[in-house]
């Protein structure tokens, strides 16, 4: 398949008028290389490992979330040389799909709610809400474990959820205002909790994220190449 | 005494020099009570609970580190309305130092530096660095616990310490050029736990600046109200 | 009434959507006193006299034209937190109608154009123009006193009204291209009067604005609260 | 005199780095005309009445303290075009000395200091404040009658003076703060008036600035050109 | 003919809403002369000779390509004050009409296109792609000769024009995209040269731009003034 | 030589604090190759066959005056991602020197200088003025021919010169008053060109820069790669 219509396909998926302003030229091709593609892989971020794992797989093409290329540059330097090299040098097309995907059908926040086995899905502005039948013990260990509680999260009914770096106070209000009772996001932060609308579960970033570009390689039959960051609590 | 009195032992304490340009007309008198101080109460952040605990002890000074006033407001309503009427009521005077009392001698990167025993200490340009004879569990226990390591952590030797939230990808290669092994701090995000130059721990906001409120309160005769956000990791 | 139910009622009085942009939340409920409303007061400006007023008036609500709260704040300190303390303690609401009431019917140009008894209105941009049968003295005289004539003001037939602050070149034209032959507003500046396109009669911004406030007290039944700026000519 | 020799000449009375930011390319020599100077006319505006005079006078030069360039132009229109044509087309230049003449020595606040015999001077930021044995009437005489007063102007000790439009909330403290108990200026604004720390005095912008250039001008040996704003109080 | 019935006419050849933004406020009239226009003269420039001769012409009225006043002014001295002492004395007014005149029917860029004989023309987002059957040095012949190639210009079948300064890297994509093979326009720079789609003339900016006045003067009736620059090449 | 020792030389050479501040972050290391450096090639701009002459070569370095990465960039595809893969894949630094060279000793403008045999040279604020012996063909034959006059340039005495895009008009003024007679640069404006100060020679920017990387390259014994653009004047 030529890399124009690889494109087109992937535009279907995730139509780029979807995305917020702050992705504009920062999704769709990011780095190209050769015009044929046979071979796909997928993952969340363009880390040293995920590439190594392209070029061993001889791919032509690697789809992710996250740009490798977030601030404008105009050096090539440093860990950024070191991914450049190993994907131009390999041919690699490098295509991302962000904010675009997030509010795709079946896109990240789709999959995590599939993940939860949301039922009863209404949607807010970023994100939705879903009625829950787990515990936050077993939400926390479908996302990989390692979540944790701010507030008194007790019994969950409904879930307000919003995959990636979520906990802004408005989208908080808001999701109490529709009726959640609990909001489930990454990367909480210290003034945010102090006056969260609702209880919060806190998830990692990837454990929320990566859902979607797993299930989307396998509908795609593309290879995902997994790569969690490495991350404990410390007992 | 004044307040205009209590403003100058302030200011040799923390002074507003010291401070981050974002802090400007966000430290100092933030809310304006009766002029004659005799009764100070001291906390981390104006909750709800720091402002009922400062009117019960009749006090006539509530000295924190983060204003409640951060963002600009032309109307005073919902929970902003609540504090401000519970402190303009009590003519209780609000007094915050942020940015400057983390800079500070005995500020909050001091007290932070003390409380892990930290010594040989150097300076950044936030916080320090300094050799650490603890383990990654005993850190983590002298901050209450629920701390969380990024990336390897191991052996500590010398630990950059920066109070807040201090993942920065500069300030993780400066403590990197100056011989870091480990790097702790609060609020990490995904897309710097990605590229990060060294280890991390990542403590709540409120473990790492408590501390220095707190023995501020000790060295003053101050009464300390602690509120720590509750949170807790999911089993 | 519930304060909800009140804000619905002023709001089809004087639609939001009516502001100018430079209102964007200044207007609306701008403190937020005890959610039920029986006792409502009103005025022009929110001086410590009106505030006063209030309290001894035990309103539980204060609709006023201009906010206190114009530039945006960070603290509230000095004449700020005399007015804030007085209607947080007293919980009294704060609700401002700014220039969505200016333009909106029976607002404030309506209600100056009925007290100087205009007829045959056509409107501006800002402000309207009408038949005049009074002279400068008794306009002079209908506004309180204390007028200024700029230019040579003589006969008054076809009179231009814009209250508060409108001695703008712009609105000048304007009146002049729409055939008015005398404009009134207040806060004539030097530059503006050196090249008015017509002659004009300055009144106290109060003296334009305050009548508007007085017909929608008596209009609604509430208790108008009067204080003019102390203005005199010096002999 | 060549026009070169006369604005070094200018540029010693009135040093163009005294002038305020905003006054960058709108002060010094404003419309160029023939370069030989010989006959110098000298007003504060430049109005059509001011520019006839001046060609009447067969001035080569008028100097003025406030452009008619003010607002950056891409078009001579309208009044503009007038004024321009009659100052070219009969070549006199036209300088300008603005904010730099308000703080140069004899300029605009000295001229104003003498006209109303202040003694005992001390400079503001802005403006000075001197001892006063004029009564608020006698004040109002010198400056040519119409003065009116805001708040209690009562006896007058401590006179703080600002030429032109100066009632600035900032302004009025500091001078509150040196221990002025009076505050003359030009142009009070309603906001400004509400919450003015001092009782004030209000001139003309015109009486206020006009003397100190007919005090130049008899000093230069120029023509002064006296062309005041037809104002009245109506009766 | 009354100068706004003048301008009405101008603005139905050349409709002042095809302008680009950066032209707001700098066409239409620019110097305001006398109102009754009998005698128009026309020109690409304001230049000193080109005023001369309308002043000799006795013309009323100078219609421009380029305004002189681009950068907006706050002082008129040097180069512009001769320029507008001549015209204002004389009371000529100045009409501009600039991209709203390139993207106008019989505008610049059809008057260029009618002058190379291009057939089966297509509009591109600025300018217009035609075939062509002229040489290179056929082209060069009828812009006045000087023109330069740059990259390899063979034969030219299809030839995008912009009139004025139109070397722009995302037109010169646009051109190839749209077919052409060559690209012709005026101040050509060394970064555009190294990365240009495709081999362009370069001509001068007067010689791509005068044949619309010129011609635009014939059909008008108008006394059109010629007044190229002096350019060379060195031999 | 490893690369930080050779970027030590380079500063020495062409300071970066002599930079323009819009070459902020687009001098110096611009691609990160390999760190042991031994063979150089030198050229002006970095286009397909400067870098593959330099792969050729088996160069380690090379080093330009203008960057290619000057619009900063959140994507490397098209002309970039060639130019990119061939420096990576051969890990080849890329080092650019650009206003910082232009204004060191023996930089751009004093190689321009020397090869045009200037005498009694004085600096400029960019660029410089020196006595000049040739006639203009002589100067259009040291350049590679090519040259165009602008205005009327005759025999040349006092040449201001200025590498690069140098037709500024305060540049010319400052040159006409420093006693220059005739001004030479690249890439003339038709608006500059209507009211230069002093008749012009206008080069190529290729010509003009050129030849100090060309002398840097033999001083420093580095490959230098020639690769002037196409350019011709049609005849």
């Amino acid at each position: 398949m030529h890399v124009h219509a690889f494109i087109k396909e992937m535009e279907c998926l995730a139509p780029p008028e979807l995305a917020e302003d702050f992705d504009t030229g920062k999704i769709g091709l990011v780095v190209e290389g050769r015009p044929e593609i046979s071979r796909v892989c997928c993952a969340l971020d363009v880390t040293p490992f995920v590439v190594k794992e392209a070029v061993l797989a001889s791919a032509d093409m690697l789809v992710v979330h996250h740009t490798p290329l977030w601030t404008p540059i105009t050096a090539i330097t440093g860990h950024t040389a070191g991914l450049m090299r190993a994907l131009l040098s390999a041919e690699i097309n490098l295509y991302v799909m962000h904010t675009n995907f997030d509010r795709a059908p079946e896109g990240v926040n789709d999959a995590l709610a599939e993940l939860l086995s949301l039922g009863d899905i209404s949607p807010m502005s970023t994100g939705c809400i879903g009625s829950c039948t787990l515990s936050p013990a077993e939400i926390s260990h479908r996302l990989g474990g390692n979540c944790r509680s701010w507030g008194e999260v007790k019994n969950v009914r409904r879930l307000a959820i919003v995959a990636g770096s979520g906990f802004d106070p408005s989208l908080l209000n808001e999701a109490q205002a529709l009726g959640a009772d609990t909001f489930l996001s990454a990367e909480m932060k210290h003034s945010v909790a102090r006056t969260a609308a609702l209880p919060c579960i806190e998830a990692t970033h990837y454990a929320l994220e990566a859902p979607a570009m797993q299930r989307l390689s396998t509908r795609m039959g593309w290879q995902y190449i997994d790569d969690p960051p490495l991350m404990q609590t410390i007992p």
